[in-house]
């Protein structure tokens, strides 16, 4: 066909398509190529034949290729719209970048919804109802509660250490906290870079070594910060005696190792989850902050022993 | 202007432009009217007037619309492109749909950071140097390790009772992460659907009313589930003697209250953000974790000086 037959074809058949711009050139129901209603406006010479100006290095999605997938050719090459073939490349439709924009939002959504540790649900939250919401919610809650089991042991069998040195308790919450905190911001940037195709499993040491190293940095200032924090306001201005120097410095120390780890397991786990082709978001704050919390306990009570010697 | 004449120009004004299949109608150039491409080709008569064919009930944005705001425009009405005016009317420019992708891109990345306990950065993640991911992380950690200060003052206060009963230290790690978890859940929920545009402020007593339902009956399975669990796990199987009914009813009816009490303090806070016009993924988890954790602890002593008369 040529320019103006297509043209004049369009104008015909036009009216009950989703999409005019872009057009797919077939045979036998086969793909050939793709003009855009652009080229033909912009094109020459009316009598241009379509073989002539028509695309052939087609991208084109399979009836079977993950909706994720699709959105993410969208978003990178800005196309209008992408022909769906079948096995054979016969096409049997398209998608345009409307559905491409819903389906980002909706995976976005599960990712979130994933991350903040519940099962993602199907309908907006007003429309949800308090049974939808409970079946969502209850299994990580119940899964995190019972696995604390292991957290409660360790403080039970450093029950004598504690005892001893009564100071250390109240440190527990920071350090867990700060752990979980540390956990949580590389595992939501490792997850939000894998969905996002910046990164790759092959990246793992290149990731490991960034992270390594910022730990470390905010390690170091943390601790620092939180030994002058205990010594100038729970030992001096709060007068808590039970606090020497020593159990500030196993504070400290425990501290520094517990952010370099969780900020290890946080980006790490994510991308082990890609590998054995689990949704890395899966790995995000509840569950890496229960391994942490467990960690910082291990740690903070092993320092506890070595220095003070409880 | 005719349809004819109309096509004729776009063929031969086309070719440096962004996008043609949405032509702009205007006069001294104030914005009158929109016609697309589709409209002029499926037009029954070439000599059909512009204003005859144009869509006068305009959507656009000004120049000083948020760039989230128009995101949502696209989001919502699929269009191709969007005019921009100034105040007076006029004309200025136009933004396509593949702005408005690259913005939801990075306006979620955005949300995920602050929720993860981040400053939002502009680069990414291999990109960013350890120097970037170390400003972008220390602020949030710093705070709320410092923060913790408050955790730490509540359990020093309470030091006598944790001597009394030395079995009540052992699930203080399982009541602040199920708090935490609770939390968290709500927090993300709410904040993704503000984003959404699916919640408005008004929505508060719905909010409010959706969350103590759901967050009673999560709360009541977690309790029992967890009140057998210490009784045959940490009881029965370890043998831990210091573990009574009393005890075992303390922790879990903390537990009851901490996660009503999570799951309010996570869903109103962002919806309070967003009124105040702060960011409400600001308000997500390590923020809501912080004053969980306090609140928990509070209530758990509490119960415990009530319940155990430590």
């Amino acid at each position: 066909m040529t320019v103006e037959e297509s043209i004049l074809r369009i104008r015909r058949q036009g009216f009950d398509k989703e999409t005019i711009y872009t057009c797919y050139v077939t045979k036998d129901r086969k793909l050939l190529g793709i003009v855009t209603v652009k080229d033909l406006l912009l094109a020459e010479d009316d009598e241009t034949l379509i073989e002539d100006i028509m695309l052939t290095n087609i991208i084109s999605v399979t009836t079977h290729t993950d909706q994720e997938e699709v959105a993410h050719l969208f978003a990178k090459y800005n196309f209008l719209a992408l022909p769906v073939v079948d096995k054979e490349n016969r096409m049997v439709g398209i998608v345009t970048f409307d559905d491409a924009l819903d389906v980002i939002e909706e995976e976005t959504t599960e990712d979130m919804e994933l991350m903040g540790g519940m099962l993602p649900s199907e309908k907006t939250y007003l429309k949800s109802s308090i049974w939808e919401l409970f079946k969502n919610r209850i299994p990580w809650l119940m899964l995190l509660m019972l696995s604390a089991t292991f957290t409660g042991m360790i403080i039970t069998s450093f029950e004598d250490a504690l005892a001893a040195q009564v100071a250390l308790t109240a440190f527990i919450p920071m350090l867990m906290g700060t752990g979980g905190n540390s956990g949580s911001q590389s595992s939501v940037t490792v997850i939000r870079a894998l969905s996002l195709d910046e990164l790759k499993f092959a990246d793992l040491p290149k990731v490991l070594w960034k992270e390594i190293r910022t730990s470390v940095l905010c390690g170091i200032v943390l601790s620092i910060a939180c030994f002058a924090k205990i010594w100038l306001v729970d030992r001096m201005l709060m007068g808590n005696e039970e606090i020497t120097l020593l159990v500030d410095a196993v504070v400290c120390l425990a501290l520094l190792v517990t952010v370099v780890a969780a900020k290890i397991v946080g980006a790490v786990l994510p991308m082990v989850a890609k590998v054995v082709k689990l949704d890395p978001a899966v790995m995000a704050s509840p569950f890496i902050t229960t391994i942490v919390d467990a960690l910082s306990l291990l740690v903070y009570f092993l320092f506890a022993k070595m220095l003070l010697k409880v």
